[in-house]
């Protein structure tokens, strides 16, 4: 098992925990968004009033009343389900894990985009697929490439996207291509993998359904989480699937850790219960446009002109691309760290296959719009020192 | 795979859920027994004072204060170990499903004790290993049937046993079997899963020190939970295992689910920091201990003679086999629950390779004092009235 990219995570963490160092590079959300003073309360009723339930187990799936509410809020955006189609899980993370597990065996090709999120092939590689890659550009994955990769693949058994605010590049599917990529996973019989977990936070721009939407063959199964529009310290995500994948997958799980916290189920759905997690969401979109607005202008002020970056319309990330032969990864530990003291992810270990080292990505959401402004500065004034042109 | 042995719990666990049916199936701990009043006040302070920590991310190895704090628990328990030898585990089956994850390819042989905790088979199971199985006596698993199993497979993989009042037959391996199961793991190579979630909950005799104490060569993973000490709902457990082998599982924790739940971290951390969870397993040993001594005694009083049963020096559990020929699934589902309004688990579900059906295993934990008499009073009162001799 190739263990070098885990690895790779982990020093950015320990990096992030570095006090001197701005780090750019996990996708942490916002600490001062989470709703404590809400939480407080609802915590201490949980314990004092149900304790001895919510201390408890509790049966695999989830409890009953979360798994209804997450149906409502999933019917309402566009994808009609009961809670016997919802299978709570230790963070969508956990999804990817199960739904590999399930699908899987050695050398089953699995299909990415190109780049991807690093966190999927991490939970992937332990099952030894084998990857594909599909190019992306500003509409997401291109479907005529996907068209041709079955072609060449035919046994392909899963698909995997993150349609929405992609993690690392920020880039959205179009509506056009999620109706392409159902009519095609139909064709060529291909399970669909759809990871959302940053969907609700979109800043600008009209929402699109979900893939799933389309499905009418239950080949597709949609991952949501908690973790960026409540708190990920609960660790709690969720899986949209047909009954049949739902009990399937419930299974793994149950043999896998037993059952999410019933403690922390019972917190998200008191919360459901007494707060407007809509209103909620609408502060911490609010702030994440702010702070991306800021990381995005003062990348433009800062930085060389060479260096161009997505505009996201939601989620927690932009993606930079560097001349070509710029190797972020050297960059960081030569300069950006000891000079700079700021942190990003270096793009490569985001490729399934060929590494590109051009690339960066950059999350807005976790530090402050000071430390946003003060950290992309120093980077940008280095950079521009550095530069053949200055 | 296989999904029958995950339904059959799950029918159980449905089943334990009808209130009209008095349960002795589910391994739950007495809910009376939570600390709530303490946890309450924890709670609260874990999100009012700390709560932009407690609802965040954190290391995926679990919080450092945790992992000090069960380091230390545990080399006063003769396992010499530090904060980096311990990873906090989603319960004690996270820890099944990541060691088949390290270990097993398809094919491996996994030695067990003859019955062994179905749970662990469910967690084995999606890695495709075959079974081999060692009888096991009043003392635990039989040395010399280890060792010719051993001889029989050279390339055994794993040993796993549940060495502390054995989920499912109560039983509890000697030291001396300790000893000769390290030479013989040394000797053949083997990798040990000492898995010990009962392990506090001793109700008479001496503590046996844990096979990890004597293990020289860092082959054995041990693991413990909070589940039966402190409360299930919250979801945490832990391995203790050499460094390395601690970063190989933290690594396949990160994949799998990313971490525990901060806050569920933290809430433990805070309980073994500000309370005597010592004091408190006392008084979980007194309760179980008399629940056990309640149960043996309604089974001596009201069951035929010829169903004979084992007497745990702790855990939860006492093993119950019948004549030759009675089949317990059979017989509670024809019987115990349509008559006696009664539900245990059938024990053929804990067998590897050839199902034994008559056995069952009983929980003393879940039921208070008199439903405990009342349950098993008129399972026994049915069983007379069915026995031939009657």
């Amino acid at each position: 098992m190739d263990v070098m990219k885990p690895n790779a995570i982990r020093d950015l963490l320990r990096l992030g925990a570095d006090p001197r160092v701005i780090s750019f590079g996990g996708g942490y959300p916002d600490a001062s968004l989470f709703p404590i003073t809400e939480l407080e309360g609802i915590v201490h009723e949980a314990v004092a009033v149900s304790g001895r339930d919510t201390l408890q187990y509790t049966v695999s799936n989830g409890i009953p009343r979360l798994r209804q509410q997450i149906a409502e809020r999933m019917t309402r955006d566009s994808i009609p389900c009961a809670e016997d189609n919802i299978l709570i899980l230790q963070g969508a993370q956990q999804g990817l894990d199960l739904v590999a597990k399930m699908l899987i065996d050695k050398g089953n090709v699995i299909i990415t985009e190109n780049p991807t999120f690093l966190g999927a092939l991490i939970a992937f590689n332990p099952y030894e697929p084998a990857y594909a890659t599909v190019r992306m550009d500003q509409d997401g994955m291109d479907m005529d490439e996907l068209e041709l990769t079955l072609q060449r693949n035919p046994g392909a058994k899963l698909l995997y996207t993150v349609p929405d605010f992609q993690n690392p590049t920020g880039v959205t599917m179009s509506l056009e291509r999620r109706k392409r990529l159902i009519e095609l996973a139909n064709r060529y019989d291909l399970m669909v993998l759809e990871d959302s977990p940053y969907r609700e936070l979109r800043y600008q721009g009209t929402p699109i359904p979900p893939i799933k939407s389309f499905d009418t063959e239950g080949r597709v199964i949609f991952l949501g989480s908690f973790s960026k529009i409540l708190a990920p310290g609960l660790r709690l995500g969720w899986a949209v699937a047909s009954e049949e994948l739902t009990q399937q997958l419930g299974l793994l799980k149950l043999a896998a850790d037993t059952q999410c916290s019933t403690l922390n189920m019972s917190i998200a759905s008191l919360y459901l219960e007494r707060y407007d997690i809509d209103a909620h969401i609408k502060t911490i979109r609010e702030t994440y446009r702010r702070k991306k607005d800021l990381m995005l202008d003062t990348i433009r002020r800062t930085f060389p002109q060479n260096v161009s970056f997505t505009d996201p319309s939601g989620g927690l990330f932009t993606w930079l691309t560097f001349p070509e032969g710029f190797d972020t990864t050297r960059f960081m530990a030569d300069h950006a760290l000891p000079e700079a003291k700021v942190a990003y992810v270096p793009g490569a270990t985001f490729f399934p296959l060929e590494q590109r080292v051009n690339h960066a990505r950059f999350s807005y959401s976790t530090q402050a719009d000071e430390v946003i402004v003060r950290g992309v500065s120093a980077l940008g004034q280095l950079l521009t020192s550095r530069s053949p042109n200055h």
